[in-house]
C-alpha cells in the first residue's frame, strides 16, 4: 500500500500514555499499583452539573449547535471569565471547544507560519512542542530554575531564544507538570516581553481554578495584553469534567472568527447538551467545586509531607495545580539508574508506586543535569497516598542502608 | 496586530450556514419560515439511548477515556458496522471521533502530501474541498449527471482530471446534497479505477443507513477495497444524534493508529458517557431508527408529490439521504434570477420557504447549465411540508400565470 503523508513524520504524541498503559499491565498481572502518573481525577463531576446536561439532553438538545458553542455559554462564560480575570469580555471573545486541547493547535493554525518560531515550556505540556513541529515552526523550547518560591522561567535562556522570526509564546500558568507560578514580576516580564516582540501569547490556564491560597492571576489583565493574547479555558480540572470534553478559546473578537471557522472545518460543533452543564457550572452552586480543592488541598499536603521526609527527595508545594515536581537526582544516581525509564520501570517494579518522569514532559534540555519526576495527586485517594508512599520510603530506605553499608 | 497566519487563505467553510442566519433573522421579522435548508433532524434521540448515557454519566464516566476510544463501543461498532458491509473489522479497525467530521481533516492529514489530486464530488459536502485545499492538495472536482435513475458520477470527468499525481478519490454514496445512489455497476467502477490507480478512498457513509427501500452497500465490501477504504461513519444521521457529536473512522489498522495519534494531539478523546449511549444504540433496541425512517420516509413521498406537480421542476425521487435535488432552471429563468442568491433570497421573502442552493455544495463546474436547489426534509414536519409547498406552488404559478398574459 501507499504510504502516509510526510506531515506525519513531525507529528508528536503524549508519551505518558505509555506509563498508564504499563501500569495497567503490572496491576492486570496481580500486583498493586499506586497510580500517581494519572493527570486526571477520580472525584466525580458535581450533581448539579450533570442533572443540568441530563435535563437538557432529555429537553431535546439533541441536534447541531453553533459552531462556536450556545449563545447563552459564551454569555456565561464571558461574563465569568472575565470577572476572575479583571476584563471586559463578550459573546464575540468566547468560542466553545471540544476540550481545552484543541485550543492549542488552532492557536498555532491561526497564528504561525511556517518557519516561525514558538517558545513554549519544557518540561510542559507535550502538545505545545508536537503542534508546533507538525506545523512547520520552531520549536523554542525554555526551561525554569528552581528556588526557594518554586520554579521560575529561566529569563535568559528565553532572551537567549527569542529573535525576529519568534512570533508566539506559549504561557502556562499555572504549570503542568511542574506546579510553576508567576509571580507579579515574572508576569509582567512575559507581558513586556511579548509587547516589545509583537509576540502573540497562548495563555494556558487550565489550571487557573485550582488554587489552594491566594488568588489566580492571568496575564490577559496586564496592559496591552488583551489583544495578544488567546486564554485556554477548560471546565476539566475545576469541575472534573475532564472527560465531558468542554472547554474553550477566549481571544480578540476577529481572531475568534477564526477560531469558530476552523471549528466548521475540524468538528462542526461541541456536543450540544454537555454545553448546559458548562452554563451550570459556571452559574450554579459552586460546592462541588469547593470540596474538589478541600479534597486535593488534603492529598497535597499528605504526598509533599511524606516526599520531603524522604531523604534525598526535595520537594517545593505549590499553592496551584495538582502535581509534584520533586528532584530525585540523588536517588537516581544511587539506583545507579540507566535512564528515566528505567529509573521509572523500576520503583514501579519494586514498590508499585506509579509516576512519569521529566522526559515526559519533553526532550532535557541541553545541560540539564539534576533529575525530576512528576506525581499527581489528582487520581488517587489519601489511603492509597500513604500505602503508596510508605513503600517509596522503604524501598528507598533500603537504597541508602545498602549504600551506607 | 500582527497578521494571522498564511495557511487560513486556503480555509473554506460552510456557506449554508448563512442560509440559516438569513432565515432566522426573516422569522425574527415576524415571518413564518419553512426550514427546508437545514441538514439536521428534528426529531429527538431514541430514548434508550438518551437513557444509557445518562446512566453511564452517573455511573461516573466522566473521567479520560483512551484517545481511540472504549474499548467496548470500539468492538461493537466493529461487529455491528462489519456486518451490516459484509467486512470483518476488529476493536483495530475502529476510531472513535467527535462526529462524523473529524475523519475527513484526518483522512487528508494522514493520506494526503502538498500537491497530491484529490477527485471529490461537487456539488458536494463543502468541507471536502475546504480540507483540500487548506492542506495544500489539488482538489480535482467531479460532478454528476441525471438520469432516469437518479444522479450519476460523470466517468468521463473523472477521468479526464485524474492523473499520475492524483492520490485520494472522495466518495459519498449516499450522497448529500443531491441523493445519489451507486447501482453495483458505478460502485465496482469507482473499486476499478481506485485499484488501478492506486487511490485511498475516502467513504462517507452518513447516510448509509437512511435507506427507504433496499439495503445500502459499502465499496469496502469490494475486493480489494478494504485495505485502500476509511469509512467515515456517524452516529447522527441514522439515531438523530447530530448535536452529541459522536462518530468513528473505520479503516485499516496500521493507518487506525495514525488517527488515533491525530485524536492525542486535537482533542484527547471524545466524550466518555456519550460513548455508552453509543453502545446503546448499536445494541440495544433499534425501533427509534426505524420510526425515524418511517417518518423520514413520509416527508420524502409528501414533499415529491407536490414538487414533481409543480410546472417546470422535475424531481427524482432517492430511497436515501433526507434530501431532494430538483432541478428549476425554467423557474430561476422565469424569475429572472440574477444569481442563486437572488433566487433562493428572493422566494424566502415571496415564501417563506428556505433551501440552500447548489451553490452552497460547490463552485457549479465549468460547462454546468441546469440550476438545481436542495430541499432538506429531516427538520420539517408533514404539517409544514405541506403548507410550504403550498405557498411555493401559489407563488410559482402566479408567475407562470403573469408568464402566459
Amino acid at each position: 500500500m501507499t504510504e502516509f503523508a510526510y506531515r506525519l513524520k513531525s507529528l508528536g504524541t503524549e508519551t505518558a500514555f505509555a506509563v498508564s498503559q504499563d501500569a495497567a499491565e503490572f496491576a492486570a498481572q496481580g500486583n498493586k499499583v499506586y497510580p500517581f502518573h494519572l493527570g486526571d481525577l477520580d472525584l466525580p463531576t458535581p450533581p448539579n452539573i450533570m442533572e443540568a446536561a441530563v435535563k437538557a439532553l432529555r429537553d431535546g438538545k439533541t441536534g447541531y449547535n453553533p459552531a462556536a458553542g450556545i449563545p447563552q455559554l459564551r454569555d456565561r462564560l464571558a461574563e465569568v471569565a472575565g470577572a476572575e480575570r479583571k476584563i471586559s469580555l463578550g459573546q464575540d471573545n468566547v468560542v466553545i471547544q471540544p476540550g481545552g486541547k484543541p485550543v492549542i493547535s488552532k492557536f498555532i493554525q491561526a497564528l504561525m507560519n511556517p518557519g516561525d518560531g514558538v517558545l513554549y515550556p519544557n518540561p510542559g505540556y507535550p502538545i505545545y512542542e508536537s503542534q508546533i513541529n507538525y506545523h512547520g515552526g520552531q520549536a523554542l523550547p525554555y526551561g525554569y530554575i528552581p528556588t526557594a518560591e518554586g520554579f521560575k522561567i529561566d529569563r535568559g535562556q528565553v532572551e537567549d531564544r527569542i529573535d525576529s522570526q519568534t512570533r508566539l509564546f506559549i504561557y502556562n500558568n499555572y504549570q503542568n507538570p511542574i506546579g510553576a507560578e508567576s509571580d507579579s514580576g515574572e508576569m509582567e516580564w512575559v507581558a513586556e516581553l511579548a509587547q516589545k516582540n509583537k509576540l502573540w501569547v497562548l495563555s494556558d490556564e487550565a489550571y487557573f481554578k485550582i488554587q489552594y491560597s491566594g488568588k489566580p492571576e492571568s496575564i490577559a489583565s496586564l496592559p496591552g495584553m488583551q489583544e495578544r493574547t488567546v486564554i485556554l479555558y477548560t471546565f476539566s480540572k475545576t469541575y472534573a469534567m475532564t472527560g465531558w470534553r468542554l472547554g474553550a478559546a477566549i481571544g480578540p473578537a476577529d481572531l475568534m472568527k477564526v477560531f469558530a471557522k476552523l471549528n466548521v472545518n475540524d468538528e462542526s460543533c461541541t456536543n450540544h447538551f454537555i454545553q448546559h452543564g458548562g452554563i451550570e457550572a459556571l452559574t450554579g452552586d459552586q460546592s462541588g467545586a469547593e470540596d474538589l480543592i478541600t479534597e486535593l488541598k488534603l492529598r497535597r499536603d499528605i504526598l509533599a509531607q511524606y516526599l520531603n521526609e524522604i531523604d534525598g527527595i526535595s520537594c517545593y508545594i505549590p499553592a496551584s495545580t495538582f502535581y509534584l515536581f520533586p528532584e530525585v537526582t540523588e536517588l537516581y544516581q544511587q539506583m545507579e539508574a540507566q535512564s528515566y525509564e528505567d529509573f521509572r520501570s523500576s520503583i514501579l517494579r519494586e514498590t508499585g508506586v506509579s509516576f512519569c518522569t521529566r522526559e515526559h514532559f519533553g526532550t532535557p534540555i541541553t545541560g540539564e543535569d539534576r533529575k525530576y519526576i512528576r506525581f499527581a495527586y489528582s487520581g488517587i485517594p489519601v489511603p492509597e497516598i500513604k500505602a503508596g508512599m510508605e513503600r517509596l520510603k522503604e524501598f528507598w530506605g533500603s537504597l541508602k542502608s545498602v549504600a551506607t553499608v
